[in-house]
């Protein structure tokens, strides 16, 4: 018997709820139903009234309100299921309850079952529900509200499915374990010849892109706990978060390893340069700046001496929230292709900068080691890779 | 015991497909592998060769074996699900696979439990792959590439999810049957008169808004054989399918009722107008037209007499079609709120192009009904509903 959290605006979806938590009943589940709702008094008794989640705060505007709740009962959901008292979660809504409910589901761990019914799900609005979690999302075809002869049917999938998420057995398997590691097209070189020698040692390699979203998503991963070590070579998603750039990954960005312990080794892969889109995009702001036109799509500009001094301060912070082991690699050559010697963006200034101001940033005990090397260069990708693993072994 | 199809591209994704088809028999359903590959040879031996789909087919490249894939995979499930063979389908996909898995699925009836496991769930794409139906889509994380510590759960859970859905029976209930109903902003009046005469006779209303996604959706749940009767009050999504605004719902509409012989009461509701976005928005070949700011999002543009004629000539085309009961009912006093006397779109020339090419265009044992009133006049909305119930009865 499992215990599977059912999370709805009780208010206006009492009726809905009720009838998913009576079918996960029926199949021999405890139920653990939760109101999140901000109008109305709940139409039916929940196990969790709101107040436990959220108080007696008033607000403003429902918008206000929905953003506070989304934030309180994530919080809620995420100790519930960290104490091991919830083994899956589901709920069903409208705008106001896919918000509140996917909130919940993204501040959870990858591989948790979590089931989104939703009017939204087939909207253009859906990925940023999902974000870089696997929040399943089935679509409600009708609007939540009632039963009747489409949505009874899609409602007992949902407790169906959710239902079989969490009675399946995780299969237990001897995985190799998983090392994730970040990558462009300017240190593909790099990061493949790692992978290589990683995966001969026995490691799994997972490779993300280093889009934004690839940066979150492989962040997201190390929270799971399933990550044995990141090898973090393209952290360049940090220009962009910083300048202003098309695919920062947010102000998170390399905490997950730092704050769980888990090891891993850094360069400051990439941070010479910023995305854009087509030329026309740059902001008018950046007129005058050494730009690379990378593909028709992509734009990218190099980043200034004073731009790489604030990135090393960055990373050097991030770096220092370090409770495990952690190693930063300098490769004086060239931080990309492009601005190692004889590149567009070379530029030894503010590599300098950005190296200098790293250096001096970091806690007294971070081992950083400089090569006279570009990032590119096999004796670099070796000396990455070995680092990890004489650290993992 | 149920069956479940599992439906992927073995020659790539063997590995995954069958790992999520042994976790499936484990719980004791059938399985049927089905290849829908279009590369190499399938890597495991699949229940259903691709060729029992396509044949020998060769193709020019790898976008047009996709796409012949999909059309020939979702007629070929779409078969088993009526001969009741499967009761399950489930795929794992990358760009391909998710093209093929989700038009099959699309394919399929509402409620016929489908789910994809995909690594575009949370991309921009993903409404397009799921369509109108209820597609459940679940986010692989990494890609549908092997066996890991992070791709094991996630099957897992997909396994578990559809095991959940083929095996919750569906509850059984006194449902009213249900009428769907088309609806706009300016024939609210008639549709909400309608409905609450419907609702005290013991029918629920579905009302959908004639959006395109509203047309599109209504027009597949009709085809679930779920609805008893269709209030066609508001085909306005003719005119931006003919016209070219932003809200057609695509050549088919009107037509699942007629071929189903669901009964269905018709009228010309709102084709006085065809909807554009911003004024901005609105293509420089209808300069110097009738136009309606109904919003600063929404521009209206009234239809011209030559465009209703061909309107009226469509709309009769697609009643013919019926199979059964049709009723079609002219307001000759307006057909929405701006075209009524006095209204910005009042057009009595272009009025009655519609009306007479429609009635023109009719097969002659159609019954049609002309009303001397406006389509929000509570009798027009009367007469419609009481022609709907009289057949119901």
């Amino acid at each position: 018997m499992k215990t599977i959290a059912i999370l709805g605006t009780l208010d206006t979806k009492g009726e809905e709820h009720a009838f998913v938590a009576e079918l996960i009943r029926q199949r021999g589940h405890e139920t653990l139903l939760i109101d999140v709702g901000t109008l109305g008094d709940p139409t039916v008794a929940p196990d969790v009234p709101r107040a436990d989640i959220i108080g007696d705060q008033q607000f403003a505007d429902r918008g206000a309100a929905v953003a506070a709740m989304a934030e309180a009962a994530a919080e809620f959901c995420a100790k519930l299921v960290a104490e091991k008292k919830i083994d899956g979660i589901i709920s069903l809504g409208g705008g106001g309850g896919t918000a509140i409910g996917t909130a919940v589901m993204r501040a959870l761990p990858v591989g948790f079952p979590k089931l989104m019914v939703s009017t939204l799900a087939a909207s253009e609005s859906a990925p940023s529900y999902m974000g870089v979690k696997d929040v399943t999302m089935m679509p409600s075809i009708v609007d939540v509200a009632g039963l009747n002869c489409i949505s009874r049917p899609i409602f007992a999938n949902a407790a169906g499915a959710i239902c079989g998420m969490v009675e399946t057995a995780r299969p237990v398997a001897e995985d190799n374990p998983v090392i994730v590691a970040s990558m462009f097209g300017n240190t593909t070189d790099c990061v493949n010849h790692a992978k290589g020698i990683l995966e001969s040692a026995g490691y799994e390699v997972l490779v993300f892109h280093a889009t934004g979203t690839g940066g979150r998503t492989m962040e997201s991963l190390i929270e799971t706990g399933l990550v044995a070590g990141v090898l973090d070579l393209t952290t360049t998603e940090w220009a962009d978060e910083h300048v202003g750039g098309i695919l920062g990954a947010g102000p998170a960005r390399l905490e997950a390893a730092a704050r769980n312990g888990v090891p891993a080794v850094i360069a400051p892969g990439c941070l010479d340069m910023v995305n854009f889109g087509e030329p026309d995009s740059v902001p008018a702001q950046f007129a005058g700046r050494n730009f690379y036109h990378h593909n028709p799509q992509v734009t990218l500009m190099r980043t200034s001496a004073d731009e790489c001094l604030a990135l090393g301060k960055i990373l050097a912070e991030k770096i220092n929230l370090s409770e495990g082991f952690v190693k930063v690699l300098l490769p004086q050559g060239g931080i990309s292709v492009t601005s190692q010697s004889g590149g567009p963006f070379h530029d030894r200034i503010a590599d300098e900068a950005l190296f200098a101001s790293l250096k001096a940033g970091l806690r007294g005990d971070i081992r950083v080691e400089e090569f006279n090397c570009a990032i590119n260069d096999p004796q670099f990708a070796e000396v990455a890779a070995r680092a990890l693993l004489d650290q993992l072994a």
